[in-house]
Parts: C-alpha cells; sequence; structure tokens
C-alpha cells in the first residue's frame, strides 16, 4: 500500500483495514521538498495499524523535471493552471507502483492499493483509471507470481469518488485527517499554506464533507 | 537506453546508434554485487558513443529477495534450475522501465531501448514481447507526453534474436564485447567465473555465432 501522508492515501488505508487485509505501507524518500510527508506517513501508518511501515530511498532529483523535486522551478499558487501541471513528477505513479510491485513480490503479497482518485486529480495522467488497469494488465506480465498463477490486483478504491465522498468515507472508518499533510509547500513544521492548490482542493473537500476541517494552517485559508 | 554493462544492452546500444538515435545511457547502482558492472556500462556507453552516461542509484537491498541483491541467497552454479531462477530480481525490468520512461519524459525523448531477449531468456517474466508491450501501453497512459499525443515506442531490438545472432549483430556493428560483463559472480577486478548460467550462456553464444570469444575469466571456462 502506497502511503504518501496525505488525505487520499491515509484514506485508502482505512478503507483496506476495513475490509480485512493486513497492510504493509510504503512510502518515499524520493528528495520532495517537504520531508514532513514521511513524518505524516509514518503516524498515518501506525495509527490505522499498518504491520509494517516502510521508506524506501530513491532520490528522483536525479532526473528533476518536477516542482516537487527541482529546486529550479517554483510552486504554483494562482490556481487554475492549464494542462499538466509543474507538480506532476515525471512517471511518479509508475515508478511507485513498480516499486510496490517488487515489495508486493517479496512479501507474497497479491493486492497493491494506491489512492488515486480521477475526480479531483488535478490533471495528473497517471491518476486515472485507464492507467491503474494497464499497470496491473503489465504487472501480471512481469512478476513470477502473476506468471505462475497468482496475480497482482491493484486496487485504487479513491478512483471514481469526489474529494468530499472521500472525506466523509474516511471520517466514517476513524482516519483522523489531523495528522495527514496535503499541501505542497508546508513549513518546516508540517503547517499547510492555505495557497497551493492541494490545500485549496483539500478544503473544498472538507467543506463540502461537512467534515469540520482539522488542517493546520500557517496562516488562515483563503 | 538502459544500459547493464552485458553483452546484451551492449548490442542494443549499437543498434539503436545505427538506427541514427542520440543516445541517452541509463545504468543502475540497485545494490548489486558486482560493481564492475557499472565500469563495464560506462565502457561501453563511451566507446559506442552514447550522449550521456547516467547512474542512477537506488538500493532494491531495501526490499532483498534475490540472490542479486540479497547476501541470504547464494548463485546457483549447478545450470538446469527449474521454473523462475533465485537470481530473478522482483520486478526489476518494471522499475528500470519506469525509471527509464520518468528520465525520456525529462529529456524529451521518445523512443526507450531495452536489451531484453526472449529466446535465452533464462526464465524471468519479464523480457518476453508480451510485458514489453504491455509496459508501452501503461506508459502512454501514464505519461504527460503519451496523453498529449507524443507516445513513447519501448523498442527491444534482441527480443527474438537467439545469443549467436545477438553476437553477429553486434560485431557487425563494431561492439568491443571485451568491454562487456555477462558474469553473476565476477571476481573485484570483473573477471567472469565461467560456471554461472550467464556466463555458460555467453560462451554458447560465441561459439554458436562463430566469434572469438574475448571474455576474461578467473579460469578457464567449463
Amino acid at each position: 500500500m502506497l502511503v504518501s501522508g496525505g488525505l487520499d492515501s491515509a484514506t485508502t488505508l482505512a478503507i483496506a483495514r476495513d475490509r480485512g487485509f493486513e497492510c504493509y505501507a510504503l512510502s518515499f524518500d524520493y528528495g520532495q521538498r517537504h520531508r514532513c510527508e514521511l513524518v505524516a506517513s509514518d503516524a498515518v501508518s501506525k495509527s490505522l495499524g499498518a504491520a509494517e511501515h516502510r521508506t524506501f530511498t530513491l532520490d528522483l532529483r536525479q532526473f528533476g523535471g518536477s516542482a516537487l523535486t527541482d529546486d529550479a522551478i517554483e510552486v504554483p499558487e494562482g490556481g487554475g493552471e492549464e494542462g499538466i501541471p509543474v507538480t506532476y513528477v515525471p512517471a511518479r505513479n509508475t515508478v511507485f507502483l513498480s516499486l510496490a510491485l517488487a515489495w508486493a513480490e517479496v512479501l507474497g503479497a497479491q493486492d497493491i492499493f494506491i489512492g488515486v482518485n480521477a475526480v479531483d486529480y488535478s490533471g495528473y495522467p497517471d491518476c486515472r483509471p485507464e492507467f491503474i488497469q494497464a499497470f496491473e494488465r503489465m504487472a501480471n506480465l512481469a512478476t513470477k507470481a502473476g506468471v505462475e498463477g497468482h496475480p497482482v490486483t491493484v486496487h485504487a478504491p479513491l478512483i471514481e469518488l469526489s474529494k468530499a465522498e472521500i472525506i466523509r468515507t474516511g471520517h466514517q472508518l476513524g482516519v483522523d485527517y489531523a495528522q495527514t499533510l496535503s499541501c505542497y509547500n508546508p513549513s518546516a513544521g508540517g503547517l499547510a499554506c492555505g495557497r497551493c492548490d492541494s490545500c485549496r482542493l483539500r478544503a473544498e473537500g472538507f467543506a463540502a464533507a461537512g467534515v469540520s476541517d482539522p488542517t493546520r494552517y500557517q496562516g488562515k485559508p483563503e
């Protein structure tokens, strides 16, 4: 299970646990600017009862190409960018799912969970159902388990939900969203900026869900 | 272009150059036991005129599960193992192709070359044509380039060739196979053991190709 420390993956973890899975949480220290993500990932994994939380190190800054990993590219604040945003990390979900597949194979696990969402997906191509299906198909041709008749299923239980539906689902399953971090530009202590696209989507989601927003902001949300 | 320092990827690089591509060679420091692979990758990339050779670090020992990355598992010497060998690294080609895809996206490249081979493939599931096709399909749903109408092609020009055909092709294109290393268990200085499955396949390939074998062995090949 991929756990980023954000709202979506925390909800996904709660859903998997609710379905009876023993959960192995995988996070990435990939050179992201805001390392408080990793603190949030660990807190979320522990409080939602993961059997293990592992942080895998791979430095995607070796390639650059995104505002989230390349210091030369600024994180936008205006909202309403056209097309695919600069915060897109090249092939990130492909790389992360591939590494989840590697760990699943070592663990003997047949189920991979990822908290991608196609509704409020911010324009990332690797958050769409057709991508998840194509990855699963590829994975079952790539692996020992797939070849030997124990196929892997890639679960994306949030993929058709709105942000408000995700928050309502997690709220019912007891997710403590105060532990999660969605902001692209948090303070060193993990306080959200309230201005980036991710903060906007999150705040709108809590409002639409009718759930009180426990996000700790640097200032007031706009 | 994925370059491992082995015979197959060196031949693939020569083929791509012969087809007129400007080649960006990508190797992985993934915690493999024999780091002389990386020396070979650099020598091969330079002598075959790659525009750049980059070694990406990601430590797959963080997961373990293979004789090539896990010190607790021995490299077999007997040959003739049944099924998928213990030298299989979980999801390795999936992980490597995903990272090649990330770099391709940053470079603006639309062509990825990999030297996999389905004929003498040693039982690895991620060396088959159906895997390569499924990866390409997934990649074009995953990426900005794919979504924006600039699809990626994954080229596997060796996939249907025998080892002897690969060697003959590379020989004609001027590959210096003395620079390449295929052995699973080389000496610290990069001399081949002559006993592992990979050494056996390589020696048989040179014999069948009628090309003199420049491999530097620790002792005599068996």
